[in-house]
């Protein structure tokens, strides 16, 4: 694995990840307030998009990363629309 | 322009864009109790690795979306430690 690849996936782990403790924080709190409908309803559409290209131009970064960070992603927006 | 391509411009279009909403009502409204600074904190180092990545591969797609991304998460992420 060369010095791109690594910087590929260290990148797929901070932003996927980071989608984490914001869905587990909604999830406990349903504080939802502060989040913007609009950004996680066009974010979670862009996930998908982004997993889709991932897969077609061969990136496993970017179509796995995307996988995990589109069903965080979902989570939150169901919380958001359900306790606004 | 072929097809993946697009696919992947509409993606970095998506979730670029979906920052600004949250970032817009981030400075409007100086809420952020329900959003997570471990969630900020990852994503914001995460988009500038995969600036680094989109440049290195020579994807203008990954690279272009996570510099405006960079710059809108990092806002959110100042108002967050700020304002929590």
């Amino acid at each position: 694995m060369n010095i791109i690849s690594t910087i590929g996936y260290l990148a797929a782990f901070a932003t996927t990840v980071s989608f984490l403790p914001q869905a587990l924080k909604t999830i406990q709190t349903k504080d939802t307030s502060g989040i913007s409908l609009a950004m996680y309803a066009l974010f979670t559409a862009g996930t998908f998009l982004w997993m889709m290209y991932g897969f077609l131009i061969g990136s496993l970064q970017v179509a796995v990363a995307n996988v995990v960070t589109f069903v965080f992603a979902s989570i939150i927006l169901v919380y958001k629309i359900k306790y606004k």
